[in-house]
């Protein structure tokens, strides 16, 4: 259970009493403000503040533009430009902060994402919880035969009951270790900060994560991807959701743009011009490689 | 005159209806939103946005130290610590968005600070305004004769006068021949991008700037110090007087350990502890140069 | 002229005598140290120094992959595969470090892309020399009609003589007055900090630029695109040179999927398919603006 | 042992051959070049390359002052004015690579340091190697009961045993039931992505990174602190040390106005000026907290 009752509590105390501001705000975003959304068995993402609106974006852009010039463009034509054209600056002026409670090997796959704040929980001033990712069944998949870094079928139910077994004795009796190196009780007690190298990386940890829409959107391209890892993919999909209630026409040029689009080399598009002109294309007169065609192929399909 | 009457009715309009939210809110810079600060003959600075409070930089910080743990400490305690021990990483869970109007050449130097986000008025896309910065006399130094990149004297008053009508005149003359190249009235017109090159380094330009709190500390620290170029220094001081109604614990703890304090080296510390002994110390016998003696003097006066 | 003797003999003094290393080299990258590339009238670009080589991306790539596993891969195919996918860390293995003298106008585009580390020559401290960008007659263009942040066509002779006369006196009266202000004889002088302000944005700067691969690329691919201004663009044609015989490989990868390549959104994806099935699809039937539409078949043509 | 025999005799064949280069180079740091330098029981850091020497500081600095000015400065004396006054960007021109073999738990205090380059041993894509840390008994340290994120005493021997035993016996039943989990004998296995996270945080992994020394700086004055984790603290000595061969002076200068040194509040400084005064100072008539009060003895002790 990802929010324990007092959580839940602190939660409605701090959902009970709006104030007045005169800043922009997105009242869709206000609907989701300091709410858990769970992810995997006992994380969330929670949303603890913003800054901007879509109509922030089409403020920044058009400082650049001046009161002279008489550039008439409804803002979703504008914000949809702004994407098309890689101007990012105008997207920078947005900024979400976030709670999130996420596995340490998740978390380890995140930080690589350099542009943001974070504050995390510190296993060398604190105690950590028991509290372990345990996949669902059907979330324990076999190795790709194909792709050097990727799931293939979900393993069968006696070899996924070994694994589950594993992972959930091995997570107890290294906590139980823990709190046994850590116990003050008739001895010294280990220091914290060392005691919690015994710990798995599939612990829960939790962080303050703050971050502009540019590099978000940079962040969930990656991450919501369907080769990301499915442990965080989840929580891009989670933040997603709360992105598109937030900044809906951004969100919208965002999925046509980035998620949905793909990039052709000159290579590939090369090969759609012939293909258009009725020429056939193979792989071999592509100029491309077997995995380059084999991509190439998955875009026109 | 920086504002026009229209702005300031725009200014009025934006300031008329606050909305409900949320999240944390500052009264202090609530008062502050839109409004513009006057600096220098033209410029100003306006808050347009923010995000946090002196709360949410506590907030942040005490997520390291999770619930199990009897740390009482008050938020102003903890903030000072914060600073003191050099954490930046809460102060960075604060954001301002500012729109500021100011000079081409405190520009460039504005911008060196690469931290931020930034949206700057095109002159690629928009013809630039005929608003120059002409320094008060009070203000036209002479260089400095000890410091290469400082001033010295006030000039005298007819020096004072030539200089004021050479940079008067030519910014006149540069903007004529500007607009006169840019007319399409019996001729093409240049085009925009490069007639801009005419323009001299004091002409005003506008950006939107946003920053987090930890990279904001840093900019004052250098921008509002002493040794910093007058004219940017006013905006630094225009956007300090907003921090300290916004932020007045974090900002008080900024003034006592970055504003008003000082690194000593390894070598002044030496020097500190044996005239506490009593000893008399001397440049000769400090293990300094002259220059590292000037200033540790200037510390300790 | 951009190099005088004495830089010149400077150049051939660094360029005499080699150096025993153990790091990677690049034989391409050697042969471009400390020369001055000529740009525009005045400017240059200069490789200072470099660190790795197309071998560094690989072996930066490949540590993600250990000994263990049999992952046969050319050097070119995994520099292509890493493009392709947007892997960029591997390529910000390769650092460059550069000299350029640069108009001020062109050097307020540069500093937007600011992943870079920069010192410039200070017009505080030092005093600014009479060089001026005057544009050649055939840069000397019209507003683009169509783009408002774009050029036309060529000024006619006599448009052009007049804007050249204009700048190059205005260019000439500025620096005159700058010396005047400056001067210390018979008057005070006018602190170099103050004098600045009067000189127009072609005057040229110089600084160092120091920048990874990965977010050097990204300067190239927006500012060697046709859609930048010319006097940026040139800048970064010249820079392109150098990276291509530093390193073949990561350039030939970078211009197939990055300066050739285009991206389709999920709507250009679509019209694809449809078109290669044979159908008729118009900018009504595409659910595509005018604006991407136009931008769509200029892919496609 | 964190060095097999294979890898001496690579790092023995990329040591073998010289070749000549005209950049700037660094005999200090050639004799570093590839070598391992052992941190831990499995740990090392080896530097892979590097970018510019102590000239290339000053050469950056001086690019400022151009050459006009008559500014005689030798270069020690110019380099450790640039430190004293935190001119940071000349020392971001030396750039670093480093490849080092650590324990994740350290990794994840490391990698807080976020502007940097780097690439990680994937654990999706690769096998993790059995190698785990263990202390050495006399780092076996209790909680400290004055802070409450450090180390108090050693623990008595027979407690030592029993933490040791416990650390070894976890970490080779987790590693056995990785590859159980892994194995494709009789069972699908794992997918490695998944499988990993059984893995606990004292294990090994491996990446290189690559920074500039501004930010290098800034993570040796946090991470060679006294006050830093012990396990992190030696790989920031061991890092220090080839940064003292290649930096003499840079490193010096370091040393004086960093390691050495300390931040001093206006209060502090307040209390030093009274008590050379002859004024009995105490911590009540400070106007310091008792925390600050103790830290400020600390420095004058």
């Amino acid at each position: 259970m990802p929010i324990t009752p007092d959580q839940l509590a602190e939660i409605d105390a701090l959902r009970a009493t709006p104030r007045p501001t005169l800043r922009a705000t997105s009242e869709g975003m206000e609907a989701h403000l300091y709410r858990a959304h769970p992810v995997l068995d006992h994380g969330f993402i929670r949303v603890i503040d913003y800054m901007g609106d879509d109509a922030a974006i089409v403020q920044a852009a058009r400082v650049s533009y001046g009161a002279g010039t008489k550039h008439v463009q409804n803002d979703e034509g504008l914000i949809r430009y702004l994407m098309r054209h890689w101007h990012s600056t105008p997207f920078e002026m947005c900024e979400i902060k976030l709670h999130v409670k996420l596995p340490i090997f998740v978390a380890r796959q995140w930080i690589r994402h350099r542009t943001a704040n974070v504050n995390e929980y510190s296993a060398r001033y604190s105690i950590m919880d028991r509290e372990f990712y345990i996949p669902a069944p059907e979330q324990l998949a076999a190795q790709s035969t194909t792709n050097n870094q990727g799931r293939g079928e979900t393993l069968s139910g006696p070899e996924a009951a070994r694994v589950l077994d594993i992972l959930k004795s091995d997570a107890a009796r290294s906590y139980d270790h823990y709190e046994q190196m850590l116990s003050q009780d008739g001895q010294q007690g280990l220091a914290r900060e060392l005691a919690r190298m015994n710990l798995p990386a599939n612990i829960y940890t939790q962080w303050y994560w703050k971050v502009d829409l540019h590099n978000l959107f940079h962040f969930l391209r990656l991450r919501a991807d369907p080769h990301a890892q499915y442990e965080i993919r989840v929580y891009a999909e989670a933040i997603a959701a709360c992105v598109r209630d937030w900044l809906p026409i951004a969100y919208a040029a965002f999925e046509d743009y980035r998620m949905g689009g793909a990039t052709l080399s000159a290579k590939a598009i090369d090969c759609v011009r012939r293909m258009l002109k009725g020429e056939q294309v193979t792989q071999e007169t592509s100029g491309m490689s077997k995995g380059e065609w084999r991509e190439f192929m998955g875009v026109l399909d």
